[in-house]
């Protein structure tokens, strides 16, 4: 049987990869949830049609949302993770000896059971001592604790349903109370070919609150575009001035200090976006 | 009618794009060619069922496959390009007004034809009055013309059926050859995600001939996995040696000499695929 699996990114344009095998297919509480077997990119997880992260690129997302990070804050020991069930967020987290608490909080635990069970090399972090999982609404999670975070990670699913409150500026002020005082978000913000008014918008929300906001970049080839977006934010440390002798060597395959840096050089067109 | 082109970019993977309208499809001398008229994209080239450009991304790949070339080189006059006949590359290349001298060596004149009428906004550099464009081999070109030009750009399709002589060690030592003492080539060089082996051997072969060759990056979202390769060689000059004032100000949408510079910055596997 040829069996194909399309998403379709807009309404105008598809991916579609060759499925090996469905591994599991379900309705959760929140969302349709597949995982895939795949010939190009290996095991894919699938949530109400969008591809959330496949075995053979999730590196680049996961290594991406949380190193630049952990390593511009000075010594970061709690972080929160909202959404990124699938634990590859956690699973890089835990790489830093320095944290001592990682709290994820993902609203569908089926996406934990399915990772747990089909995408084990993803999930491996969710075993962690540090790591509490928490099946709760993040925003209300975010609302409740306040002071509380060093690093909290916004890995959310793309702007639509549930999902739209994680992009709101109402979230990321509540964020900034979570946060302590030399706290630092980041959320994944989309591609700059297809989402400019979302990553304008979401910006300079996240602008209005913290003095440290930027932009950076990276390579996913299963997300629309393949360009994709995330923008960090800081009370006190700027990512482009952490020093060299802060990047203990992790076991990475796509981020590098130097990629921690370069991520943050923006094509024209993108930076201008930002402007104004 | 609801239609659709879809490319498949390897055996397991395709891309699919909302066609409005089919421009022009014929069998040319070559190859099959057609434009269609897409509502993700804008207009798009395609041949033999491959994508080479569209209107609203063709700037990154046109931008990235010349400027980095022409501002590595300290005053380059002549220039070749190898293909690159819907004439985006010769548009970037005769914004440097230094440049006296463009040859385009393109082996489809259907190709030149059918930008010049259905993507104006691309081939508009091919009137310039320093444009020299040749319906002929390339590879024969550049054998015959011995220490001629200071840039030698390979804007090339992908390495099936006619195109493969434009990856090989011979080609690249012809290059080496037609290029003056300081001479610099630059060839689009595929996708790191999917063509690792081409990338390591291409990359072998350049490097084997050049004092000094690199690897760069830019995003291409209609080119598979949206990640691409740029391979530049250097017989005196390095492309990450550029001083800040050689930087004149041309007007981009991708480059800026920022972006020149961090797009040498490998994630971490894609620098391991260089190294032995």
């Amino acid at each position: 049987m040829d069996l194909w699996f399309t998403e379709k990114q807009t309404n105008t344009l598809g991916l579609s990869l060759k499925v090996l095998r469905t591994l599991v297919t379900e309705h959760t509480q929140f969302q349709d949830l597949a995982v895939l077997e795949t010939e190009q990119y290996g095991r894919m997880l699938v949530l109400d049609g969008i591809i959330q992260t496949t075995t053979a690129d999730e590196f680049v997302y996961h290594e991406m949302i949380t190193h630049v990070a952990l390593f511009t804050h000075k010594d970061p020991k709690t972080v929160a993770i909202i959404g990124g069930g699938d634990g590859g967020a956690v699973r890089e987290v835990v790489k830093h000896p320095g944290v001592e608490r990682v709290v994820l909080v993902e609203i569908d635990e089926r996406v934990v059971a399915a990772s747990r069970q089909y995408l084990p090399e993803i999930a491996a972090g969710l075993s962690d001592e540090r790591v509490e999982v928490r099946f709760e609404d993040g925003i209300r999670h975010i609302r409740e604790n306040k002071g509380v975070y060093d690093v909290v990670i916004v890995d959310s699913t793309d702007p639509i349903g549930a999902a739209v409150g994680l992009f709101s500026a109402e979230f990321y002020a509540d964020i900034y109370e979570s946060l302590k005082d030399d706290g630092i978000m980041v959320a994944q913000t989309e591609s700059p070919f297809h989402n400019q008014d979302l990553i304008r918008k979401s910006f300079s929300a996240i602008r209005d609150l913290f003095p440290i906001t930027r932009l950076y970049l990276a390579y996913v080839p299963t997300y629309p575009s393949g360009m994709w977006s995330f923008t960090i934010a800081s009370k006190e440390n700027d990512p482009l001035s952490v020093p060299m002798d802060r990047f203990i060597n992790i076991p990475t395959k796509y981020y590098t200090p130097q990629i921690h840096f370069a991520a943050f050089t923006l094509p024209q067109l993108v930076g201008q976006m930002l402007q104004g």
